[in-house]
């Protein structure tokens, strides 16, 4: 079969369980950890934080499939199957003899593959009977996500909002009010972690972890309420499999294995989901495709982080985790644009990079933008800022391609689009933009911060 | 066949021609009109203004089907066909046994229907060999639809945007530029006819006839240089019939025939495109759908305004065209939100529903919000405000059905998405949007201006 422009699976062939790539894992990813006593964490230490069902997907290792509830697979057929998109006008563009496709997430009114965790979360907090959640939003695709779930399932919501995006996004904050959520830029006055980090920096731009701290507090704190969480976390990796299981099925049918797998990586969500079959594979011995994760220069958790115990908030006050982190103090320089601002990295993710299984790139965001801008031109989508790193390693794999003449194929995942980013696209258009770079000086200072785990650093 | 929540044509199944509704017409809407002789208008009057193939197209009430140029099918192979989505929530949550279905347009940059006319008119024009375009736009559509297809073919864009959507829209205007585009608020001090608008009212917000004045003066005197306009023409209803094709054949695919076709209309474009096959049958007599046009209360063409001959612009440059129109000086309240902004209406649109073969009606902004909100909340799209007159209306339908009992299949059209318009969002959700309908004396007065055609009204 000639790829179409787009394939578009028939919605029976959405699958209808979510694959645990932990199950097939040969060494699990090292447990999370109180940090007072050290010990692994367990079903008791995560309840208080998480949803039940939640926290029980979150410590299973061993399940290789999920069953898809039924109402979530309603809600999944009212936006999925997404589009598995051959970017011909991009090849002929680049002039490479490499095939390129990219699994698009973003027709959806969050614009991104958020949702898909999204709506399971907020189902199962339903299900529990819980009477409200919290989360934390960067970019405010994981916002704009959960608020929709949440008005889908008529769930009382706050969202705690990294300032800086509060403050250049308002029409992702306004979305996210028309689903009928509570937004709040953090750090804020509503919590003992917000009100601490403002006393030491009254101008703090904040950052991701610690919103996250804040939307903990909030919900350990108020009855009938939980936090959830749109990355990094096993649970959420887990319902992001859909894309790469929906990928599989349709490169198949075109005949079609990837030699390389690219997606960007904040904390991992896309990026699990969608290599989760290809990681399958190789795990398994059947094939052995590069799998290659895009972060931002300016926040190179993979490329220039430790793999260490580390809190997964600002706040110190979650369980530790281990994983590739840039210390939990970090917070990247308020000149990057848009997305993948966080100190540390899936734990699922980081064990596989750890042993060698996937690769790992850093790139710079004027570069990004470059391929934002060639890429919108040619394929009549504008991508999100964070979707664009992949499309940079993308481009630059196949450009890699026409160098040596070899016809790869190339398969990366377009998590969205960039319709609420258009003031990084403006930096860009008018020159402004420019790249920050963090010092080995200034990933030191953080390093340092990290926490020791008792019994295992005493 | 049920009917999946989402049908995707297969690439295959796209039309290779447009469909020319005039040839079905028993008869013709009146000619374009040259303003100072009143004499119909032909190829001579239009070439200056538009590029030549496009003339011809808008000249020709004859030939039924227009092959679509392989590199226009190209690029509609990039983001068509667009889906036909039965709303099962939303008829669930009405609870009436009316089966409601929407075609969707919004799965492109743009983010909506109006790319469909932008990449042939570009395409004609590269083909003709001019070296620049200009256009307007209003709620940004239109110019982001035509910067996008201008970026693909290489051909420099100026963009005349409305004043209040200018600054009511910066993310619109930096996707324009993102694509090249030199956007200007309109009026403005490149033309004469701008500044002869700004000498007048200084603090005016602008109107879509105002902008077109000015981009058809830049065109006229600008060497290598026309002009394209995203609706109201015949050449654009043409290109838009892509849509009501392929919701034919995809209804078809589920052997069903809607007792109601619903779209908004503004200019008439997606309306006219949306219900070309249906209305096809009822001048052929095979079936008798309800087709209606539902407008803005605060810019009632269809349901307050004339059938008479108007310029199409507020400049009064432009050949007159007989349709229902509020004047060309109608500039409606600065307080509606978001398109359909237009004095007039789509010729062809205009004589259909003066023959008594169309209906339309006219609703207020606060209830179109109050539907665009819950159809979010349900449908996984956050819709245009423009959409969402069509949304309110189906919904009203489907409300009679519940009230009446009957079964009745209900299609309309959902031309876009609402990224670029959550100011409007925000301004409902606060509870601070109003409703404002003219006055019958301030439409008598825009009235007062329509212009006598020699020979005519002599």
């Amino acid at each position: 079969m000639k790829a179409p422009y787009r394939l578009y699976l028939n919605e029976n062939q959405i699958p209808d369980a979510w694959y645990n790539l932990r199950a097939d894992m040969p060494v699990l990813p090292d447990p999370l950890r109180n940090p007072a006593t050290g010990a692994p964490a367990g079903l008791e230490d995560l309840t208080p934080v998480f949803c039940e069902e939640l926290a029980k997907q979150e410590l299973d290792g061993k399940t290789r499939y999920f069953d898809i509830p039924g109402p979530v697979m309603d809600i999944y057929r009212q936006y999925r199957p997404s589009p598995l998109v051959r970017a011909y006008n991009l090849e002929k563009a680049l002039g490479t003899p490499a095939k390129i496709y990219y699994k698009f997430e973003g027709n959806n009114t969050c614009g991104s593959h958020k949702i898909n965790s999204a709506v399971p979360q907020v189902y199962y907090a339903k299900q529990q009977g819980l009477t409200a959640l919290t989360t934390e939003t960067g970019a405010g695709q994981w916002g704009s996500a959960l608020a929709e779930a949440c008005a889908y399932f008529n769930m009382p919501l706050t969202v705690y909002m990294v300032k800086v995006s509060y403050e250049q996004k308002p029409y992702r904050k306004a979305v996210m009010q028309t689903f009928g959520a509570d937004v709040i830029p953090s750090p804020s006055d509503t919590t003992n972690v917000g009100r601490a980090i403002l006393e030491k920096d009254p101008n703090t731009t904040g950052s991701l972890g610690c919103a996250i701290s804040e939307a903990v507090e909030k919900a350990v704190t108020t009855p009938g309420t939980r936090y959830v969480l749109g990355s990094v976390l096993n649970q959420v990796l887990l319902h992001q499999s859909i894309i790469g299981q929906e990928a599989r099925i349709a490169m198949d049918m075109l005949d079609e294995y990837p030699d390389v797998v690219i997606g960007c990586a904040g904390g991992g969500s896309n990026l699990g989901g969608l290599i989760a079959p290809y990681m399958s594979d190789k795990l398994n011995g059947k094939a052995n495709p590069r799998i290659v994760a895009v972060e931002p220069a300016s926040c190179p958790s993979f490329t220039r982080g430790k793999y260490a115990y580390d809190f997964c908030d600002t706040g110190r006050i979650t369980p530790l985790a281990r994983m590739y982190t840039l210390g939990c103090g970090f917070i990247p320089s308020a000149n990057h644009a848009g997305g993948l601002r966080y100190h540390g990295m899936s734990p699922i993710l980081s064990k596989l990079y750890h042993d060698g299984l996937m690769e790992a790139v850093a790139v710079e965001q004027t570069r990004v933008f470059e391929a934002a801008t060639m890429f919108a031109r040619l394929e009549t989508i504008l991508p999100a800022p964070e979707s664009a790193h992949a499309i940079r390693a993308a481009i630059d794999e196949a450009l890699r391609c026409k160098e040596s003449g070899q016809k790869e194929t190339i398969l990366f995942g377009l998590t969205g689009t960039g319709f609420f980013d258009m003031s990084a696209y403006t930096r860009f258009n008018e020159g402004t933009m420019t790249d920050t770079i963090p010092t080995d000086e200034q990933l030191q200072a953080s390093f340092d911060t990290l926490p020791k785990v008792p019994g295992l650093d005493d």
